[in-house]
This record gives C-alpha cells, sequence and structure tokens, in this order.
C-alpha cells in the first residue's frame, strides 16, 4: 500500500514509519522536513500536499501540538494550539483528503492517554483528544467506498520519559513501537470508528 | 444559590430554568434574549457577560451551534460553526467564568447523544460533544477552590422531535424536563468531571 504518514519524523511517527516501511511504500510528511512538507494548522498547505502526493490507500496522522499547562494558566488563546493543531489540523486531513484515498483505503489518527485518565497541565491535550475520538466514531459510519477511520490513543511513550517523565508520575510507558502496531491494525485490518487504547 | 444559564431561551435552556427558578435565583443569558446578552463565540462578549453578572455560585451552558449535514458536504469551514460555538464557546465560558464563581461552585456544560450514538449529519456535532466531555473530566482534577464542572448529555428531546425527528430515527426522545434534572444534579451534587447521560 501506499501510506502517507504525516509527523513521520517525531517520535511516534518514526516508530509508524519503522513499522510500516518494509511492507509499503512510505511517503512521510512534515513541518520541516519529509518527502512532502506540509504545516496542517493551514488549509492550503494541506490542500497543497494532498495534490503533490496524488492518490493513497491510507493516511496516517502522528503529528498534533498543543498547551501543556495548568487550568490557571490555560487561555482561549493558548488553547487555540490544539485547536488549530491536534484538533482541527487533524480533522482536516481527513476532510481534504477523501476524493485523494483509494476505496477500502483508511485514515488513523492519534490521540492519548490523557483524554481518558487526566494529568495536571493535560487539560488542551485531552480536549482535542476527545474531539477527535468523538469524530472518528461519527465520521465512520458515513465515510464512502469503504474507506475506515480509526484513531490510536497511546500511554506515554518510553522514548518520550525524558521529557514528560515529571507530568506522568506512575504511568506505564509503552515503546513507539508498540504504539505503531495498533496503526498497522488499523490500516491493514478491516475495522472502522475504532479507537484503539495501547495503555 | 446564584446560577447563570447561558442559553436560557432555548429548548433546553428554558427546561433548565423552568427545573430551578423556584428554589434558586436564576439569571438568564443568550444572543438575543435574557436577563444579559452574550455571544459565546466571542471572548470579548462573555467577558462582558461576567463583568456585568459578577460573582455566582453555578454557570450553566446550554448554548451551543453545530452545522447538521452529511460528511461529504462537511468541510473545514462549516465544521468551524460547532469549534466555535460548541466547543470553544462553552470552554471558553469555563476558562474566563473560573475568578467569578464562588467557592464550592460549578459548571455544567451540554453534550448530547450522538458522540456516542452517531447519527448521519451529526459529525461536527459530536466532535465538539466529545472535546467537551474529555475537557470536563480533565479540568475537574485542576478546579481550584472546590469549584466542580460536569456535562449533561442528552438523548434528542421529545421538544425538538418536529425539526429532529428524521436524523434520529429508532432513538428515544427524552422530555427535556427529564434532561433538566441533570442539570440539577450537577449544580446541587458533589460529583465533579462527570457526564451525565440522560439516554
Ligand atoms: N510522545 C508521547 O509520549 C505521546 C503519547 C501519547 C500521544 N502522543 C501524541 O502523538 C502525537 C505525536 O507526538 P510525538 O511525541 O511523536 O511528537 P513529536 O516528537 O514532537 O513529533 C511531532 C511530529 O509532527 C510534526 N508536526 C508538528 N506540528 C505539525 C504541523 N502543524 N504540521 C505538520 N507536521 C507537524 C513535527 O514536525 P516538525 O518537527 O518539523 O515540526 C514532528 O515530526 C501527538 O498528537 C501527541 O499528543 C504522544
Ligand atoms: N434539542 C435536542 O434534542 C438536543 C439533544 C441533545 C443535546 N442538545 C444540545 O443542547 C444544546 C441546546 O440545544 P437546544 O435544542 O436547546 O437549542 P436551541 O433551542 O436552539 O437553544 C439554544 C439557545 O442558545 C442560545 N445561543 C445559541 N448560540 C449562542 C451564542 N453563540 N451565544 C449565546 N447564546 C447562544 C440561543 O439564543 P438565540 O436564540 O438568541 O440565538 C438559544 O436560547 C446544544 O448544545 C444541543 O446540541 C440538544
Amino acid at each position: 500500500m501506499k501510506i502517507l504518514v504525516v509527523g513521520a519524523n517525531g517520535t511516534l511517527g518514526s516508530a509508524v514509519r519503522n513499522e510500516l516501511a518494509s511492507d509499503h511504500e512510505v511517503i512521510s510528511a512534515g513541518r520541516s522536513e519529509g518527502d512532502v512538507k506540509v504545516d496542517i494548522t493551514s488549509v492550503e498547505s494541506i490542500k497543497a500536499m494532498y495534490q503533490k502526493v496524488g492518490k493513497i490507500d491510507a493516511v496516517i496522522c502522528a503529528a498534533g501540538n498543543a498547551y501543556f499547562g495548568p487550568l490557571n494558566e490555560l487561555t482561549p488563546e493558548n488553547n487555540e494550539v490544539a485547536v488549530q493543531s491536534k484538533l482541527k489540523g487533524q480533522i482536516n486531513l481527513v476532510l481534504l483528503g477523501l476524493d485523494y484515498v483509494n476505496d477500502r483505503g483508511s485514515f488513523t489518527l492519534t490521540t492519548g492517554i490523557i483524554m481518558d485518565d487526566p494529568i495536571i497541565g493535560g487539560i488542551s491535550s485531552a480536549m482535542a483528544g476527545g474531539a477527535v475520538r468523538a469524530f472518528v466514531q461519527a465520521a465512520a459510519i458515513e465515510l464512502p467506498r469503504s474507506i475506515r477511520i480509526n484513531n490510536v490513543s497511546p500511554n506515554v511513550l518510553e522514548e518520550s520519559m525524558d521529557s514528560y517523565g515529571p507530568f506522568f508520575r506512575g504511568f506505564e510507558p509503552v515503546p513507539a513501537a508498540r504504539a505503531a502496531k495498533a496503526f498497522r491494525k488499523s490500516v491493514e485490518g478491516a475495522q472502522t470508528g475504532q479507537t484503539y487504547t495501547v495503555y
């Protein structure tokens, strides 16, 4: 399959690429590096990416930012980072990518454990995850041409514990390579509308 | 208690007002009518409302719009209706209202059954509901001064079946008065971070 991985050079995205590269043709996309450049916070940039890439069998998004900080520092303005990136960025990849995905293709988006198991400072990211999960479940019943959609919700990644560790005290980190398997399940399986938790 | 009800003249909001008015001082807010006017899609308008209303014990939001239409007509632009209104509008009522809510006060937001049980045309509203639910769960662990937060997710309302009926074939409508009880539970109870489903 021809698989577009957005955020392919990130911690999660590079594990997803490693998982899939031996069996599939992976096209990597990212803001600063990749086969194609894209900024998912821009509708125009997403459109340009799809025009450049053309028809594909699967779109995976492992990109998405959010402001991390305690509630008393969360404002309408810094909450906007997650709204534009992790939330609308991922959703717009679906809305604008539909015509580029082949019959029986798929979309796989990324959420995360804090939408189920909140941590201090993670409100904005949790909000975006909840939106994406509900979007996925609702879009699944309407996608045409047997196209499927799922999301993968990893626990904190082992590879990220140096930076995120203090926020995730007592959580059980998972290797990015384990989370990557759920993306393979989504791409090669037949399920749709699912949230694959890797907790 | 002094309770601010945003969207107090809507189908759900007027039932919430009826439920609470005999025991509490209800301040009604809405876009076109109410004790105070507010447009929740505007940060400035929300700030002005709180400045006018002053200290309160509870904030209820029963307002929030979304574009309804099939996936093939959903665009980044019309998805923005729900992002601005049902999603960010409700969340900004919390972020900007924190300093106005008394100790042991509460916020109660509104979601809806389609975030759990999707219907054709409801993707954008489901997305907003999922965001609000996750926000509520995450904010609950950080709210100061024993302030609580919950959301109420009603089934389609009996009073709305004339207009929404064709979208909700086979659903079991609930009276708005029944959904209103869950808002009382949220305001007068002690729970936080909950989604009260009225299905
Ligand atoms: N790391 C964890 O422990 C963990 C756990 C659960 C869930 N997640 C979720 O997994 C996703 C990826 O996390 P990560 O830790 O792998 O992040 P990361 O290492 O920072 O990688 C993110 C990747 O996405 C790209 N990217 C960021 N913003 C973009 C934009 N606007 N447009 C296009 N590409 C963009 C980045 O490219 P540039 O570097 O060029 O900007 C980078 O390649 C996030 O949604 C995160 O919340 C992560
Ligand atoms: N009706 C149902 O069957 C049902 C079921 C489940 C969940 N819900 C949810 O419940 C909420 C209310 O639904 P409803 O049927 O009661 O709606 P509604 O009858 O249309 O009432 C909405 C109320 O909110 C106000 N409002 C709308 N946009 C606003 C804004 N930007 N700023 C301030 N006020 C605004 C409206 O005032 P104006 O008229 O002045 O604009 C109106 O009073 C929505 O989130 C809806 O998704 C409804």
